[in-house]
């Protein structure tokens, strides 16, 4: 096996701001890619990407967003703030390149749904605008608002309460088939990809045999 | 654009158990895959694989990650909280089946390194062990143990103190290339998933049009 490069904290202390952000942004290894949807007070649609959707729970059905500093305008943190209503829409490969354009600092007022080109599509439970084009979304009311004092970030916590996709990517165990979706990962700041089943495996048990697993495919 | 299923949060409610569990974990999209290193006090190393880590921060360089509800025994929580130190070392395609058989409930006391075949990799900077066969690994000391109280899971912070990669899959921007390392990523709550990439995607401005961007492919 090839010897690995080390770094240590001193090493990642001396890096150029901009490289350690590429860097530091690529340790995580694959990051799911959605659009956040939000309004304000009058109604005007928001749009912005994010990497940092984690899932938090089933029951009740729970999600987490990082969000950055407010050291600078944060028009979709304000918004769901306000409002206590988002949407995350996930990028497919049709749309990487405008989902990637909502991430250009427009000025307050501007809407990304013009500016890229990507449709608003409204519900009739919530504010928060889905992304028509998108091919699997859900609706979050806000539960929480976590400060992370670390870094003057925020964990924001939303619970489901509208969910649109193609039915025909739910299994029959529920599991929702994301490629079949079209949907795509990140990695990094702005690196994009398409993904390939190697395979499902099931349940892990400890008397289970590790090679057993690998006849697991169910291949679907 | 066909009709998408839509479903409301007492659909959601009135699902299987199980069920329920494989839908809402694959709303969030492709996740990382990673598995967690620790020692107990007595040296004994665990390991467990975990989809939940996110990106928080380049400078401090920090990452945090989910845990579930210590309703069951956690013995990667508790090695960490105790210890003070964790590794998340990146899942490749050679060690899926290995590492997915980590999430099996072990006893306390026997080492999933031994039972999967995986090499634990001490360093002189922590107890943490590295997993060997990984080809992307970051060593991180505690910094915040976060109680989420909608679901009693915790959302715990480290702060990357040492990094052990390829150095050939580091870009001359400080990009990793995840797909050199093999590195998979999982949806729902058992599939992995190779990757292929379409894009680096340039910084977004406003008055850059959006046309501009699909030349932008750096295709490294």
């Amino acid at each position: 096996m090839k010897q690995p490069t080390r770094l240590t904290a001193d090493d990642l202390h001396a890096m150029d701001k901009r490289y350690r952000a590429h860097f530091i942004n690529s340790l995580a290894g694959f990051k799911s890619a959605n659009l956040v949807g939000t309004a304000d007070a009058e109604g005007n649609p928001n749009l912005a990407i994010v990497s940092s959707v984690i899932h938090l729970g089933a029951n009740p059905p729970l999600m987490g967003m990082v969000t950055r500093p407010r050291t600078v305008e944060r028009h979709s943190v304000e918004n769901l703030l306000a409002s206590g209503y988002y949407t995350l829409n996930q990028v497919n490969a049709d749309i990487v390149e405008a989902a990637h354009q909502t991430s250009a600092k427009y000025p307050r007022g501007e809407s990304e749904f013009a500016a890229t080109g990507l449709t608003p599509l409204y519900s009739d439970l919530h504010p928060a605008p889905f992304v028509a084009e998108s091919r699997l979304s859900v609706a979050l009311k806000l539960r929480e608002d976590k400060l992370i004092e670390l870094n003057d970030t925020e964990f924001i916590i939303g619970e489901i309460i509208e969910v649109r996709l193609d039915g025909d990517a739910i299994h029959e165990d529920g599991f929702v088939d994301l490629e079949a979706l079209g949907s795509v990962a990140i990695s990094g700041l702005d690196g994009y990809h398409s993904t390939r089943r190697i395979a499902r495996l099931p349940y892990a048990k400890p008397d289970r045999p590790l090679t057993s697993a690998k006849g697991s495919d169910r291949g679907l």
